[in-house]
């Protein structure tokens, strides 16, 4: 039984994923829809890219991810299919896919021309659906488009590093439910350039010069509970998805603050990272 | 295997939406759940009207739809069942169906009367449930209902039309995730009245004379993208449902403003229509 | 076929409940996945703890609830699995649990201490879900983790009552997606204590002398419909989980006010009942 999941902007509150969901159940009566995301922040690439990445190798090989993100067809905006790391991947080309194509060669990609029987203005319902069940019944991109070998991309995916290899300025590009903010520097990277120098980190006003493998690490537990004050510390993990992530222990946006609220570092700010020459 | 959709004003967070859920797989482990939304603003018929209709038909024929929305049992707000177009409903009798029995007749329609054998302050649990388990398991609405021939209307789903026929008075009837503003003027009622005419649409103090078939038909694709400033203009669509919206190309409410914020259109705004004479 | 309930405060929009989804499916294709909540207010125990509770029951027995709230696994904050009443719960040992061992006793704790084979920085997709589908295979607690006989408390679960027996003091525990506002005084509490007696309830300067058993209890439906003032009228109700709740007929915190927004009630703070001396 084949998987679909669902990334999109439609939010949680308008009647299009329920639309999509019956228009895939009335193809196919056995499929698996799962819902990754409808809440990606409206027309963000960035977002989504970030979210699709993070959340596809969890499913089984041969899962089917349709994201409805500024996927309406124009000239500048077409469809693709790609088949990459045995996941297919259906939505605009308008450089979601950008940070998996960085990491992974994509084994086929088509951009899809089965519009001209289809007139459509809400094209997730009438064309994402069509290609994905096509897909899921064991159907080959070659029938639902034509080959093409190269894909758009997105600005910002990767940080800048300097001649000197002592400076690494890396972005903001992406804020989670918890008021973290993760950055584009992956902890591989980081390590490739630090070469196991001393660093310290920059965003705006705040400094750090210690990256923990986790929240907790932030906490001194010899001190007994009630006299520590560490909900509300400021502190650098890399996450669990290898992003360098400027965090807050315990952190809640609406109440005690978060990084992103309490530092006020936003989507596109600047993070950087000096290294001590030894 | 049946398909049960789910849509209240329940909100994501509380336990209701996942209560419901578990109560249905407790009776029945086969069917399959959808959520539709569980967003609609509370009480608000109108909105959970619009969602069911523009999401029901993508559903196959046979779908039982539960719709949650200012449920509670009394002498004004009974339970009903209806059986239109191929597709079951259960809800209160409170004029959410009344956008679809507009321009689709039920089959027919039942006032729920199980309650005798059921006490209870969460109607949706306990008897829509029950109601929905019975349509999926073949039962019949005679079981669970005595047969009525009317439900209850909500006004303002018909736009104004004056006796000269050069002008349609409409309203906003939804808001939509990307703060695009829907209004109750359908096209095929557009066209009926205007018949060619040019027009202009006034709302507030906005002016268009043009209604496009897509959001980026508002772009000029001559001019080189970096020189375009697209993206935050207003326009008027005929969107995926056929219902006029005016818009704004890549809105987003939270950063550059939508057609809600920026042109400051809310829930029954009046939307105005002039036919110029020929 | 087994079913896996998701309890959490990832949120609507990042990755994470996709990757755990996406997990679940890799290892158990016919499993059922249910959402209860992906948006607990972050790290927040007692809005976890009276969600699980208030959405368990529902769920067939053998049902496997996996809550990730505050799941981060260190010296203080270990992972434990019950069962109890039928039902399996995995979780952090964190107080989430006390809502319902307060009234049943757990057949089963089990601390989990498959760790040591398993570095992670997301403990709920690589633990809880590892357990989650060790248990729906069928395998027992005692493969997962070491019986324990105790879980974390939380405290106010339980209200103050004076040595008289006339007051009970109680707090805001929960406000649902209506506003309304729920305390921890439970029915069948307060008519243990009360023993039918007058009483006045207290919560900021709003008092009460009635408890309803539904909101439309508040409605005089003598009068007619176009002459009432119900809507936005304060009420208090035992609602469908049993607890004392401070509601607004019809509220919606973002339009006409709400029970929290309009009596300015937060969590935490205490609502007072004083029972009339006979």
């Amino acid at each position: 039984m084949a998987i679909i999941t669902l990334t999109t902007d439609f939010g949680e509150k308008d009647h299009f994923a329920g639309a999509i969901k019956g228009a895939i159940y009335s193809e196919l009566p056995d499929v698996k829809i799962v819902d990754i995301s409808h809440s990606v922040s409206p027309f963000n690439i960035s977002e989504a890219a970030y979210i699709i990445l993070n959340a596809y190798s969890s499913f089984p090989k041969g899962t089917i991810h349709l994201i409805g993100i500024d996927s309406e067809l124009n000239q500048e905006n077409k469809h693709i299919a790609i088949l990459l790391d045995d996941h297919y991947f259906i939505c605009a080309n308008n450089g979601i896919m950008s940070m998996i194509t960085n990491d992974i060669v994509p084994e086929k990609i088509v951009e899809i021309n089965i519009h001209d029987k289809i007139q459509t203005s809400f094209p997730v319902l009438d064309v994402f659906v069509k290609v994905a069940c096509h897909i899921a019944r064991g159907g080959t991109l070659e029938v639902v488009g034509k080959s093409i070998s190269n894909i758009k991309p997105i600005t910002n995916l990767v940080p800048y590093i300097n001649d000197e290899q002592t400076q690494i300025i890396g972005c903001v590009i992406y804020i989670d439910n918890y008021g973290n903010v993760i950055t584009n520097i992956k902890k591989s990277f980081f390590e490739s350039i630090g070469k196991g120098r001393d660093f310290e980190i920059s965003a705006r006003s705040h400094k750090f010069k210690q990256i923990y493998s986790k929240y907790s690490d932030v906490v001194n537990f010899e001190i007994p509970k009630e006299k520590r004050n560490d909900e509300g510390k400021g502190l650098v993990v890399f996450n669990a998805s290898g992003y360098l992530e400027i965090a807050v222990y315990k952190s809640n946006s609406a109440t005690v603050g978060s990084a992103s609220t309490l530092m006020g570092l936003n989507l596109m700010d600047t993070v950087t990272i000096n290294f001590i020459k030894q």
